[in-house]
């Protein structure tokens, strides 16, 4: 069977100069996948299939509809079946008494002070749902030059089709704790984050996360509310994740290579 | 005064063997823009400021509320002033008579069918929406090697901060038409589609469009409600753009470079 990560589709090859052929290319799959709370759509995401309770659970966690895992009842499949597509619907029942405040999945409007709808309003907001970092997690300058090719040797689905982010959790010896694939970079965090969530792991104050292309604001966020003190990025950073790093005492890597990197804020976490 | 676009930080460059030196790095903005339809909060993106109305408006055509330009009445910032932060909430105002389906924009639930949530049931729902493209554009082979080209020596932005996507429309002849920057993949799209929608270009039937990365589902069904038939992708295309390309008659082409490239679907556009 092939996997559910990845659909074959026969593609048309062209290369300057030598024609064209048929070929069998590997894509990586996207379906949607619905997540009910207690039986009431909330929200639905673009998602490769795989790790959907761990998607759901960690969605929950970084957008603050839920704290803590006991808050759950249970996570299931709402169709039982065989075929995938039975699986594209999850529901969360949360624990007697637990009210979500499901509204944070419908970002209709963005808190806004006296300047208006503005970046400075965006991480007062951020500051109601949760303090700055208070980790003093200490990293050697050199430990990061490992990750990437930490990372890369662990991704099974990108080689084959080119077309999945990556997003990895580190100890402080860089050493891979815990990796997700997915079409949608943030989808990827939430299934990392969804399922130490789950099996009680968080706070994540003592370790690192490596996400591919760009660290943007929603990436930070997520990071920050399972307390990752450092987020490090293969690509740029975006000015409104930097701000939030800086606001919330995260550390903020980007262009991070094999030799090479920059540190964007929180540069007091790296001995140097 | 810097472009609103770009923002400076004073950055620490690590590089392996030669120590650490403070410097000042570009990085791409990402700010929140609020957009209103009657002055009722509808969505919030986090975008790159600039063209907002383009933005505001693409975004309403993209997702289905608008169809036409003569039924918005007026774009228009809420907060008139001049400080950046006093233009990050846009209102469309729409024509007497026009109810827009704001519902649209906010998706808990995709549409299912007897096999549930499925990438089939998706693409249904696609069809109720938008017919296949009925586009009889023919394209020469070797014009497709020419487009990355032009759209990087076009990029402006990306150039300084590596960290923006972006999307740009050709015609026939891999003439560029219009070209938009942004930290979304999909606002660049929406910037885009929306500038030519308000200067009724629309239906771009007879165009090429250009995304830097990879091409998700998002992508093509944009694309396909201005009903653009071409869509090229600098990176990988995922499953499910591919199936969405096959049933709506669209050409997708994927990894294109300047030597060579990937075609997915609608290869009989494109004459060899």
């Amino acid at each position: 069977m092939t996997s559910p990560k990845i659909a074959r589709h026969d593609t048309r090859k062209i290369v300057r100069g030598t024609g064209h052929e048929q070929m069998v290319d590997e894509l990586a799959v996207e379906e949607p996948l619905e997540i009910r709370i207690n039986n009431e759509p909330a929200s639905t995401v673009l998602r490769t299939p795989g790790d959907d309770f761990d998607l759901a659970a960690g969605l929950l966690v970084t957008e603050g509809v839920l704290k803590s895992p006991d808050q759950i009842s249970a996570i299931r499949f709402v169709n039982q079946g065989d075929h995938p597509d039975q699986r594209n619907v999850v529901n969360v029942a949360v624990s007697a008494g637990v009210k979500p405040d499901i509204g944070r999945l419908h970002r209709t409007s963005f808190p806004a002070n006296s300047h208006g709808v503005c970046a400075k309003a965006v991480i007062e907001a951020m500051k109601h749902q949760a303090k700055p970092s208070h980790s003093r997690i200490r990293l050697k300058l050199e430990m990061f030059y490992t990750l990437g090719a930490t990372l890369r040797k662990a991704q099974t689905v990108f080689e084959r089709t080119g077309g999945l982010h990556a997003a990895g959790l580190f100890d402080a010896h860089g050493t891979l704790v815990g990796l997700r694939e997915d079409v949608e970079r943030h989808n990827a965090v939430d299934k990392l984050i969804g399922n130490l969530f789950l099996n009680e792991k968080l706070p994540l104050d003592k370790h690192v996360l490596l996400v591919s292309g760009r660290a943007s604001f929603d990436i930070l966020r997520k990071a920050h509310m399972a307390a990752v003190p450092v987020v490090c990025a293969v690509g740029a950073p975006s000015s409104l994740a930097v701000h939030l790093a800086q606001e919330m005492s995260m550390t903020l890597i980007g262009f991070l290579r094999a030799d090479a990197y920059n540190i964007y804020a929180g540069a007091e976490r790296i001995e140097v």
